[in-house]
């Protein structure tokens, strides 16, 4: 057996058993709701973050890509795929893990599974904007497309936005059905809808999150009235988008990162000239949220690397004293750090 | 206790101890010798490759950078820092670790730490340039930097090139100590020397390996006679060079990717008219390498993604039926796609 490796050879590491573990630990709403401070929080300090574009790697069947971003003191990257045609394989179309390090030293600090964890940062990036431009006492909810981010959106907007009641439609009922019987005993009522018309009646609040990678126009301008709070998820990368684009011409459409948007977004459907309003400029104080009870806001959310980073830096911020880890030796650490070589000398 | 993962949930993961064990199993010289033959290999097929530029953060102390690349089957990364005031905290100035997965499902096959199999990779790449490049029967090499990378260069010289004598110098003795120490008993004479130039003193291959961020001159024109051949694998990064540009000037230069090493090599000193040749041409025949034996051959190495491709692989490739890996669960992989909530509510 080789010598132990020092304590700087290991990082701890945060597996899908874990997260869950963590996650029914502190409670499923209390973590949504401490993420949404999180993030919040950070998107309060946005210009001490490095913006780098995302690094996509497209093929035939989907895309890989890497999210980094670094406040000078920490830096995350997240690794994830989406690939639509996963689903039929029984994969998930989207898995990740990421990864938190000091900039210091650049060395690594965490390593995480982000497939859940993405579920739930995505859930409370809605509610964070949610609760500053959905219309005062937003107790309904309508949610189309009952994928694998369904009850997480309504949780999320349970604990932070006040939801009461979510109106679920889906192209296939089996999604509805499951959406139901996981939110069954949440303490939100929840109503399945035949069609999407039928789920958005009295909502005042409207998350689309479907998955297809095609121009889909899962709202038209008709059928979405004045005061409503849009929560657009699912149209998130070049080809995909869920509204039309006659809504986005009446909406006031905040965003994440406007060159990201630009490109992933429903507004990549709209002229440059579409005026969007970065989102963290509403919590400055620099940009207006909602002027009135008429408008119509439209988050236009694509995920953003800062996202990730607050939620892997929540999880970090939270495991010491816990058993919610585990150690792994990744760090080739010999004790003189010129003497890699004899380090695996030794271990022979 | 949640229910077991299922085996979709789970990927190999090659910590330092099992990467050491790995190396240990097949031999230090064996695995340089295969390293070099897969790195080879898929620089013979260099068009399928997607060619991204590595992905850096940088900060007041170093830098961070992800590094990936594609060859329309799998794709790979790898985490890498680059902190010389590391050394003096205790910390490896370099520290990577690498992930490969599978382009149609997007998702990874293999976590493994690189800070070792960077070492390797490197000197399998210095080799792999050299027994092209050098002038035939190249049995002496001069090292001039001997850090944490010297006894894989030396090695990997030797298993792959013929190398029989090193010559070492540093200008910190204790590091030329260090690597003495290590290589005793390797079947290389090893001779530690007071000069770089006492160091070249009948070399056939120079090789340049020295750590400072800053623009330094470790080799001068008139230290280079005609017929070397130069490794220069320390100029790697915006305002790091180890050599002066008149011996740029007289010598014939082979890069791995041109526009990375535009910036970040040895040649960010020279004008960009200044010709180059992409490594991988020689292989395929579309550019001559070594011409004559006065010639002066120099491989200005910056390391590329493809390198860090071929190693994971080849790692990869020879697990099987090993236990040298753990498993870790680091995929959410819920019983049906769509229902991650599930999952998630069951294991409570």
């Amino acid at each position: 057996m080789p010598p132990a490796p020092s304590q700087l050879a290991y990082i701890p590491f945060v597996s899908v058993e874990n997260m869950m573990r963590f996650i029914h630990h502190f409670g499923v709403e209390q973590v949504l709701i401490e993420l949404t401070d999180a993030i919040e929080a950070d998107y309060r300090r946005w210009d001490v973050f490095e913006k780098i574009p995302r690094l996509a790697s497209h093929s035939r069947d989907g895309v890989i890509e890497l999210m980094p971003t670094s406040d000078g003191e920490a830096f995350s990257f997240k690794y994830v795929n989406g690939h639509p045609s996963n689903m039929a394989k029984g994969f998930q179309t989207v898995a990740a893990f990421g990864l938190l390090a000091r900039v210091d030293t650049g060395y690594p600090l965490m390593l995480a599974e982000m497939t859940l964890l993405t579920a739930f940062r995505t859930a409370a990036t809605s509610a964070m904007v949610a609760r500053h431009l959905a219309p005062r006492e937003a107790g309904v909810m309508a949610m189309i497309g009952n994928g694998a981010q369904a009850e997480f959106q309504a949780l999320a907007m349970k604990a932070v936005v006040g939801v009461k009641e979510v109106r679920l439609y889906d192209i296939d009922a089996k999604a509805t059905e499951k959406t139901v019987r996981n939110l069954q005993g949440s303490g939100l009522r929840v109503v399945s809808c035949s069609s999407a018309q039928d789920a958005i009646e009295g909502a005042h609040i409207i998350t689309t999150c479907t998955a297809d990678k095609a121009y889909g126009t899962i709202l038209t301008d008709n059928m979405v009235g004045s005061g409503i709070h849009i929560n657009a998820i699912g149209g998130d990368c070049p080809g995909k988008t869920e509204l039309h684009r006659d809504i986005l011409s009446r909406a006031d459409t905040f965003v994440e990162f406007e060159p990201q948007t630009r490109i992933e977004g429903e507004i990549q459907q709209m002229d440059p000239s579409y005026q969007v309003t970065e989102f963290w400029r509403v919590l400055t104080g620099e940009a207006e949220g909602r002027r009135d009870a008429r408008q119509i806001t439209l988050f236009d959310s694509v995920g953003f690397a800062t996202e990730d980073f607050s939620a892997l830096r929540y999880i970090h911020s939270k495991l010491q004293g816990t058993d919610f880890f585990q150690q792994i030796d990744i760090l080739a650490d010999p004790d003189e750090p010129r003497d890699l070589f004899g380090m695996l000398q030794r271990a022979a």
